[in-house]
């Protein structure tokens, strides 16, 4: 870890300085360390504190926290979810997060999420298909056209050489501006009519819808032997994408069980279903794909350890990039029990003198 | 609450700011009026999600995260307990917290909270007091001399007109660190030799020690009758302060049960021993104090709503004061669904031309 100087000042990367950061190390490349560093914690997985996310829930939306530690770093995220929001110009998800020394409690950076998260959810789900999909897979559907597909497309191909993309949006306005962001990054692309259509002869499907209702983006019909899907979209209860018959024929791999249960695909599903947890893939426990026809479900919800990662690999950037603000967002008094005195210096240094009551200075 | 513009931008309240926006409103009108928010908040209790704060324990000390809402704001408070910090020049306990629209999930304050906490627990002290001392209560012993003694004594004073303190910490530069802070402040102060010494004639006993294991602080044949006891100290699982004897002689008053009882002094107790809900006592619907020889003891461990409370009562005086920053928290792309096209047009800017391939400027 990266020594920063002044533990009481706080390293904030704000979103400026988090797209410089993205485009100086280079989208292709900050993608690849990061899904590296996901990949790192996935694999020491048992060494973390897990829990389900933190929610509180409203008519409107949800706000989460996400806590997770290895016992000498502590991250938690916060972030929204507001379907509604982009009626009024605001992104329906939006986040931000700390990562702490767990030896003295102190925070060692505030970094903006929004970002972040839409790259290591990316990166998750890359990472996942490397283990899960057919190995020579380079086409890949995209329903679901909006903030996270470019994501999307741009880690598959940094990582897996996924560069035919399929794209479907039930609003064809999404499609054409996820076609435009991506023109000129060696990406063959399609835009299709139907959800049909984009799944037809893809090797992977990615679902990366918003809606905040059970809705049902796949059938059961259109999905064939051997692909990969990697379904984005449902993330919390109530929310899913895909019909119930396709996770009753997938072999299905999860982050953490009692949070995707809760928020993933598989709410559709007994409790007691079979899940294989993507880690132990990774570690080569279990198998993840044993044939070419066989269906393989990753059903992302987005785990505390994923931004756990995300925090710990922009951290380790910033002393060489420069890239961010120091917070005065920690109390720093000359002598630790002595708080209320930094407040009478704080007084006295106001008043340019040294020993007026506290009242009469304004 | 006061209309900031530009709502990706979340108005930031450091150490500084925090300090001056204290000194400009003055402390003993700051502690008033938020113990005025605070009462206010706990008069509505059951309007709030309310849970016990979420802990990450190590050896070293806690992580904890507070969030509460009451369905139109959200809040949380990031707080640490490291009791060896102070070998290190650290603070035992640094917070920050942030306060949200519950209706699109955008956080509207950062703030620092150190020195807020510190506020916010003598304000709540206080409060407790008003209706749980005897009413002509004017002396305090503070057993424990630490960063938060110094904030008790004035909350106490500007709240509850006490005005004679007598102190005694096992380490006496504490003591004396203290009674140098509050000269000039309208206390008559004694530094006592003993907690026994303290305790003597005292109305209000006020225990704030810092130390993580069970101690025994107050012993029972200490406490006479018609005391009331603010024990502040006690606040997390295996940290006590008093003897149980002295629980079973007093009428305990809580700020949340299940929090309380995992947390605080009444950890030494069954289960199902009764306690009362301060904010009941507020509202008139179960009795305080009844006599003037009933040990009252209001058993503080700091509940999620006090810091929500807080971080309102401080956004209320961001517009009038100007005491806070711009932070750039929040992606705000032009058009929500295309938080990649952002990417772009930073590239685009920071290239001086616009349509170079991303991996190419730098």
């Amino acid at each position: 870890m990266t020594n920063i100087p002044n533990l009481n000042i706080v390293p904030f990367v704000s979103v400026d300085h988090m797209m410089k950061l993205v485009l100086s190390v280079g989208l292709d490349t900050f993608l690849r360390e990061l899904a590296d560093v996901i990949e790192e914690d996935f694999l020491r997985w048992e060494k973390f504190d897990k829990t389900p996310r933190i929610a509180s829930h409203s008519e409107e939306g949800v706000i989460e926290l996400m806590p997770t530690s290895d016992g000498a770093l502590y991250g938690f995220k916060y972030v929204n979810g507001h379907p509604k929001n982009t009626k009024n110009g605001r992104q329906t998800v939006t986040a931000f997060g700390v990562l702490s020394d767990v030896g003295n409690g102190y925070p060692m950076l505030l970094s903006e999420m929004t970002i972040l998260t839409a790259l290591r959810t990316a990166a998750t789900s890359a990472v996942a298909a490397k283990y899960l999909a057919r190995e020579e897979s380079r086409s890949m559907a995209i329903i679901g056209n909006g903030a996270q597909s470019e994501f999307q497309a741009r880690a598959f191909k940094a990582i897996l050489g996924v560069n035919q993309l399929r794209l479907y949006d039930i609003d064809s306005s999404a499609s054409l501006k996820c076609q435009k962001n991506l023109e000129g990054q060696g990406f063959s692309i399609t835009i299709c009519k139907s959800a049909e259509e984009a799944v037809e002869g893809a090797d992977i499907i990615t679902t990366v819808t918003a809606d905040k209702q059970c809705a049902t983006i796949l059938t059961d019909n259109m999905v064939g032997p051997g692909v990969h899907i990697n379904a984005v979209g449902g993330d919390c209860p109530g929310k899913t994408e895909l019909h119930r018959d396709i996770l009753l024929r997938s072999d299905i791999f999860v982050e953490y069980p009692p949070q995707t249960r809760i928020e993933g695909e598989i709410q559709q599903l007994p409790q007691d279903h079979a899940v294989t947890e993507l880690w132990q893939v990774m570690a080569g426990l279990v198998y993840g794909r044993n044939n070419e026809r066989q269906i393989t479900l990753f059903d992302s919800v987005g785990f505390a350890i994923e931004d756990f990662s995300a925090l710990r690999y922009v951290r380790s950037k910033l002393a060489a990039t420069g890239l961010y603000e120091e917070l005065d967002l920690l109390a720093d008094p000359d002598e630790p029990r002595d708080l209320y005195g930094m407040l009478l210096r704080c007084e006295a240094a106001m008043a340019g003198a040294p020993s007026l009551p506290m009242e009469k200075i304004l």
